[in-house]
């Protein structure tokens, strides 16, 4: 229903030296501070006397999950996923962490990304013989473990990621052992930290924080990491290191601003695209408002850099959950301004800069200028903090359509028309580049078309 | 916590000539009919779109799933379950229809029994590479189908179906396709009917009463019907007609009383059962009392044959849900005397002759029989229309454990002592059978040891 | 939905010598038992630190009710009641006890009945300016109390109550007290029991059994009992003993089998009804069945006179709960077959007759007959254990407007025609009288339209 | 558990020329808006079928509410509320509307404030013969009102109001009619505005702006509005112009930033908060950061007049619901971690200005600065754009006890000690005057115990 970029899932994961009741609130604490990466689904699997059980649910992890938490169960292993809606799979059908039975022992597997030949692989697999009860990609990855023969966990493990390329940052909960792993490009984030007595592992950073987890590390991509009763027991690399891609998603839209995703500060990031925004404009707007809460870091970077007052000319409705228009069609379309209202004594008479940190589909945007004009405002100029997006993402990232994408068919000024915007400003895909410590560690398919992988 | 016999499942199905509304609707309907086989889950998978839908929920199919039924939807075949709790697996995770994607196409299934060497055939696919997702004994077919190359679907679940002796009848969804089947030895009921436009599959005649289906046929054990857009395409045999073991608790006690199965109308059955018990009574009770609603069918049986009144003399409690009593320690020990009364101005003073349909652990019975002395009678003779159980069930039945069983350690008369019944009186093996119109054609281990397959 | 009668309520109390937590738990115990004449809402009120804490609920006493039950709570004295839609009124907002703070002090109040010239008092206190909050009778009462000044709670209640003709079952919580009366023409019952430590009230005895409390007592009509810390401090009359008139239909209906109303089992009271219809019997069916379970007790009694063998025709479903079908059009006109299923084994080439309490509409019985005919019902007569219904109820039984009565416009003859049965057979009023200990003392205005208050 | 003012309510109200369906999805739309002023229960009651009808539920109004929420229903007249937890009161027995039928007809009431003297007013009327069913101060106006015999419901009302003193905003239905009022002092807001049709109630303007509503003006202290079929058909003071004493709090923190309340930009005067304490800081912060949300607008004011960058240095989960850790003491402590997060990079090395409405306890402060210094601040100096609280509010808003106020056993100086800052600095209460368009029209009580009524 929002104009906005949609990923996949985080994942999480808990190894200790000895079995703890602390566990299973520690995988909800987790779990709830990766709660931006998926609010459809969540869910936990844990290691408990020799066999592996598991939590489900639907919503956020405050609502059912939070009732059915088992916090009196003691286990020295586990890991925790939420869920994006992704295509057609929604519902409890498609939660994590998913839990196999096979030759290699016993695993549940939380998954974030996408693999783009994933369904080529799935159909060789049918066609000799394999099932598949999901549509998650992590399915294929167990499927090749099991058809190694006379090679334990581990071998088979790094034998079948050698041979699939694409976007997958998993954690395994495998009997008392946790293992984690990025793809050889590294699309998404994955790092692990330290814990008194344990490691912990983590799509984001800030999870790090709540837990008071310490020294961080990220894990490589192509790396995978074996923790076994709180302990590292070994790190592995089952790829070449080649191109590293790491998703610029992460730090433009969808991580936390208290997370360091890729060595990165996201928020000091956000502000470096704000101000190189900044540096590039035209126009002398009066104040600079954020779209909230996305465009929050790129908008103050822009005004300190600019040494334009940041205003917050729109106010944002937190009470909006997951459910909070979705039955009833009567309401659909007060969407946006239900969510967002701006401020008339702010906005009224003024040039407002509107920093916001993409632009997909245009009808969020055109209603925000609508509103802002509404409110009084002079002239609106809006500024993205990141480039056109051109292509779509095969990586997780769910960008719609090509159709869909207004930057396929409009230039930035028919943009501006369409959607009623004085300018609309796109941070050029140079300036993006060079507002990053490593641009040649990521991917910038959806803006340039160049994957770094088949697909 | 009440101390009867469960089962684990009653199947649905229903294929139609072409799209209909009304198949959301019937298989709520046929759930609903089945509700007495299982209330922890249910579940139905339908064809849709050219894929295959699925809703699972915990509870009764008027509960949570009702809810969420997509009474809009229209569909030409769908199935259904119903789930009671087997051994350690409960909640959403265990609720069926399970989900498959192999080379065979993607196919739901819904299963009623158990598999005695399932774990056996499982560990074996497994070592060879086979992956499980659950631990329904389902999954085990699916694989040996799916390894079975260069055969189509049918040809597959046909010679599978010949390498698996155990309980189990089944219904699949495969595309637009309904396959049904009982195992050789035909232990649990199926059956299917017509319908205006269609055809309508289920563990019991009632669910065709509801839907005024009619004609319906018993599939013979060991056999597979396939269905497809409302028509019976195929009817195939997977094994030697050998020894047919129909599970005969199903007539005592698991059916409807409004059902036909196995040939036998269960009320009929039961009220013969009732009546041998009456001819080989050696007591003079005054009134002939049943433990609703289980003894109700053989108690008028058996006051009818022994021209004794029959008395409501026991009142149940139908707002005994599933939860009724489960949370809270403090009201487990009161649950048999929430859920049935006794009626002293019926009992007071009386010889009372109690008919049950079988005695597991003696505890239930030890309540009531404490409550109708209460209540002031003067004799309590009780009466059981099944022997001794003397031996576990592997076919989907959950007896207990030996230990559990009453009658494993103890001659009625001791029992009478332990439970403070005047006398317990059991119907003799020869004499059930005599009740039955083909006594060879049923499974008896529990009272005689005489499993009909490898166990 | 079902074309049966309504009542409203079903009351409960419990008074301790000293605080336990065995109140809260005995309080839901209690209302279990008395789940049948009420399933809308349900609530307690209990005395906990000098003040009156309320839960009040939506459904059953085993739903959302148990879930929040505070079983932990320590308490003295508390109050129940469940209630049945009545009129316009229903859901969370009907639900009782009602809480009341005047100058006689804090009360409590659970309601069973229905005072016909409520609506004229209240609408003079009204003008004279008391203000209502809820449509409940029992808030006349406490207005009335309210304005007695100078007069303490005893005194003000007895004035008040001597003032109000009508049918009311009160319990009320007053502080640490339970005070609990019946109207002077003793319309419904209540009846108090001790057990170890207290007194418990109720409107039926059947929760005296599920709580082991012995010495039940009928309180008078006109009568008013005050009870404090476990013990019964005064016993007070309100009003003349004048016309004693109790509703028959508790016996003929509402009350549980097991309980024993106004003197009479019900059980047995129904058999003599049952008995009574099988001397009258002008023809020669070849089984007699029930509709379940409410025509039971009086089919065994008509069975067992007419020595006609008495058979489980009809099943009845009891997974329907209070929602199972409302929500859903589509499922509204399959409301009688989902509850109720012929055995075609024992109908079929019969002649049968049917039992139940009473005929109101009549849509139901055709239905059911129907349902006969077509499992090959050869004739089907039905009896009905009541008189016809040529009146209106103004005494908390919802007998639907005069038009809606089909007695009041059909003859028997006319009615067997309209529903389709062979004979449709009354219990004559002056042979209902017969079945009971004390005939003069029952409310049969529904019949015979001698109503005994002003209404 | 949070560390803040609470207020009780927010109300709603609309009146429309002639029926529309529209009125339940803009009463949702209103209390969707006001939700920040109360999360424990909503509720609704409008006039259809010259009856009241209400729907009251706990939560949030995207919760349970909306799914009951009656969209079909046409109303030309509703009111509505938002409760927050105050005292003992909670659950759904303190959601309003409240209902009454009196001699001046059937009206609901939503309240919003507190009257200080109301349990004395209470008990004089219950001495003289009233009834209370709630603890809400509204039930004393409809008693005061029914007492005046012989006036119709507006002379009634107007008298009573003028003997009430207290805080209060009021909307009441009474039949088809809207009425709504504001006491002497105007502690609290209420206005209203046009919509096509009809006329909307709020006590915020920022549900005008969802509605898009216009021309609101507020409604004076001491000034009922009568409001019938959309138009405002009388406006009538009920008492002198006194002393205009309206609730500074709800510039400081309560009022959404986008709400214009008695006349001011809440985001702007919030801002003139922020630069006057900027104006009066002695130390040299390197940069300003707020606690969000409710420090934001100060703390942009305060970085824009100081000309130090501001900074997202906390980042705020909205993730966390009213019951996301009540029910388990095992969270509780982590509360203030899992709402905020500091962001390292932006933090580490610097003297950071933090800047928060008020404090309180101190005890989230506390954890706040513990998790800063943790982050590696330099320096962390508290700024808080109110004075110092040394007075409990009799108003309706929720200080806790005197003995909980940290200023009321401390300076400034023993509290950044106590709470681990290097400064903490108070809005001087001059200065916050000097904030304000008409600083002699607001109540500062709770900083200089100068109450505007008696308490």
């Amino acid at each position: 229903m929002f104009d906005d970029l949609h990923e996949e899932c985080g994942v999480f994961g808990i190894s200790m030296e000895s079995d703890s009741q602390d566990i299973i609130k520690n995988l909800y604490l987790g779990l709830f501070a990766l709660q931006h990466r998926g609010q459809e689904t969540c869910g936990i699997a844990y290691y408990k006397d020799n066999a592996i059980k598991t939590l489900k649910c639907e919503g956020l992890v405050s609502g059912e999950f939070f009732e059915k938490l088992p916090l009196g169960d003691q286990s020295c292993a586990g890991i925790g996923h939420v869920l994006y809606p992704a295509g057609g799979n929604s519902g409890i059908k498609s939660a994590q962490p998913l839990f196999f039975h096979c030759n290699k022992g016993e695993m549940a597997i939380a998954h974030n990304g996408n693999i783009p030949l994933a369904n080529k692989i799935k159909t060789d697999l049918i066609k000799s013989g394999s099932i598949f009860q999901t549509t998650s990609d992590a399915e294929i990855l167990v499927h090749m473990m099991s058809r190694i023969q006379g090679e334990d966990f581990d071998t088979a493990l790094v034998d079948s990621l050698a041979k699939i390329r694409g976007a997958y940052s998993m954690v395994i909960l495998h009997d008392d052992e946790i293992v984690a792993f990025r793809d050889p490009n590294g699309f998404h984030p994955l790092s692990y930290a330290q814990i008194p007595g344990g490691i912990v592992f983590s799509s984001e950073t800030n999870a790090f924080d709540l837990l008071k987890a310490t020294n961080w590390i990220d894990i490589e991509p192509g790396e995978v990491v074996f923790c076994k009763r709180g302990k590292i027991v070994k790190k592995q690399r089952f790829a070449d290191k080649g191109r590293v891609a790491q998703c610029v998603f992460e730090l433009v839209y969808f991580a936390r601003p208290d997370s360091v995703v890729f060595g990165e500060s996201v928020q000091q990031a956000r502000a470096r695209m704000g101000a190189m925004l900044a540096r590039r404009m035209k126009v002398k707007p009066d104040i600079v408002i954020s779209v909230p809460d996305s465009g929050n870091s790129a908008a103050i970077g822009f005004a300190n850099e600019a040494k334009i007052p940041f205003e917050m000319g729109l106010i944002r409705n937190h009470y909006t959950g997951r459910t909070f228009i979705k039955p009833k069609q009567e309401l659909r379309m007060e969407a946006v301004r239900i969510k967002l209202n701006p401020v008339k004594a702010i906005i009224n008479g003024k040039s407002v800069a509107v920093v916001d940190d993409s632009l997909v589909r245009g009808t969020t945007s055109m209603q925000i200028i609508k509103m802002l004009r509404d409110a009084g405002a002079k002239e609106v100029h809006l500024f993205l903090s990141s480039p056109e997006i051109h292509h779509c993402c095969f990586y997780g990232v769910d960008t719609g359509t090509l159709e869909e994408l207004i930057s396929t068919k409009k230039t930035p000024a028919e943009i501006a028309e369409f959607i009623g915007a004085d300018t609309v400003n796109f941070l050029a895909l140079e300036d993006l580049k060079a507002c990053l410590a490593k641009p040649n560690e990521y991917c910038y398919a959806c803006f340039d078309g160049d994957y770094p992988t088949e697909v």
